[in-house]
């Protein structure tokens, strides 16, 4: 398997479960047949629509073909059917949108590499992509976005798109960057779940 | 009139009819007249608006000339001035809402196929433009959205947009396929909403 | 200092200020280091962003280059240092915050202009961009948007854009009127502040 079609997998993949994501969710609302399939379809391509907006990359790739669409749709039937079954297996589908984080964060810091972006917007198009679908999600059922919830969300997804750009500076082969990245998101965001991690706040005064 | 006078004209209405939408809602939270205005435009333009930054469609129709605006805000101004008596047409304002949301799904199914859309993203993009309006609308006041709350109302978007795509895979004239869309959606909603229809969920453990 | 220097460092000093107004409501609602710096960017670059994209101008400013993105997260940084210091300065940043909304409104109304819209919805992006960031900021922690609970900051947007657009019509030179309007704007939305006007409601009928 050439890296390219490994990347399109892990993309196809990435978007499943992220779909899946939003499917449980609306399942755990007790929105109908119709609200699964729209929340599994927000939370996995908004990210990517979002980004692709921004860059003027039109139509945006989760459009441009039906596979992402079947792949996020795919993820809302699996929740209609087996809800109870994934809901016990927490563990996988954590680590799977651990991985779905990090894909998103280098493939979004590589494309707005691509489309001549500085490296300090090309980080933040990364985290924006990687970040962006369940914040759609969350806001469409009124829950404060996980990003803002969850310690060592964005931190992980800022990690991926980093590496990705700072070794497009350091003149690096991008394949091997890319799955650095995604690789080391993916491993913060599963040890900050495992060890509890918090990130730091705002010194407040005392009342 | 030509077919394209009434499409125009009844685009206007659909217009107007969501922008009513928004500022029913806006004068029943007790909003001022700015934020009636705001909710006007946000519920009548914001699904066009996704549909055509989606496509790269710029500048996007409801900012290309004036009269998507001048739609919205008289729907505001309506409300305004006539909201106790508006809330007792309950029939004719959901048929009317019935109405735009199937002429925004074909419209917007239409437009996707006419930029080199393929058969399921053009439909995606016709529910996302049809429903898109009231989604912003919803949110901008905390609510979730009435797509994911109220049965078939996201199905009847897809009936109209799936219509289009359909008959435009099977050759046939756009002009009577998009008026079938838009009747056999607008049915739908209004039968389902006088029938009481519920659409199916995920079967759930019982507690 | 020429004119357009002058404007960029007001630009510029709008983003910081609009970008502090996200960090401060991310240390109320007691958010890590990573939501602080989501709200700043997100409360300062959401208006020119959905601007850009409605123009078709991309990549949008706030990414074109770092600068933006610096200064949001300055201000994140600021905010997360001297957080109790700039709570008790309500009054200047509520100045300053008038002042990024009349900036935010006129530059948004002249590239609407400079883009070919026609006066009406150049007056509505300039709207658009001006408020797009606060209310992305409150959507974000499931607020009802300030441009709807607040009086008269909208109609400071609109008084700055449409002197922008008049003068346009009127053959007027652009920056003299950028600054009227810049001006109007912020005087209007300080004076509605400080003397606690109200904007009209619709008549409602009494329960």
């Amino acid at each position: 398997m050439s890296p390219d079609t490994l990347v399109s997998w892990l993309d196809l993949l990435g978007t499943f479960v992220f779909g899946l994501s939003g499917a449980m969710l609306a399942v755990r609302r007790d929105l109908d047949v119709f609200g699964i399939a729209v929340l599994s379809v927000a939370a996995a391509l908004s990210g990517g629509l979002i980004r692709d907006m921004a860059l003027g990359a039109t139509p945006p790739a989760a459009l441009a073909t039906s596979s992402y669409l079947l792949a996020a749709l795919a993820a809302g039937g699996a929740a209609m059917i087996a809800h109870p079954r994934i809901e016990r297996f927490t563990k996988p589908v954590m680590v799977l949108d651990a991985l779905g984080l990090g894909l998103f964060a280098v493939t979004g810091a590589r494309k707005a590499l691509d489309y001549g972006l500085e490296p300090l917007p090309a980080v933040v198009l990364g985290v924006l992509s990687a970040v962006g679908g369940g914040a759609v999600r969350d806001i469409l059922v009124a829950e404060i976005p996980r990003v803002l919830r969850e310690e060592v969300y964005a931190l992980a997804a800022l990690l991926g798109a980093a590496i990705v750009v700072i070794a497009d500076l350091a003149g690096l082969a991008p394949t091997p960057a890319a799955m650095a990245g995604a690789f080391a998101a993916a491993a913060i965001r599963i040890l900050s779940v495992r060890l509890n991690w918090k990130a730091p706040k705002a010194p407040r005064r005392r009342d």
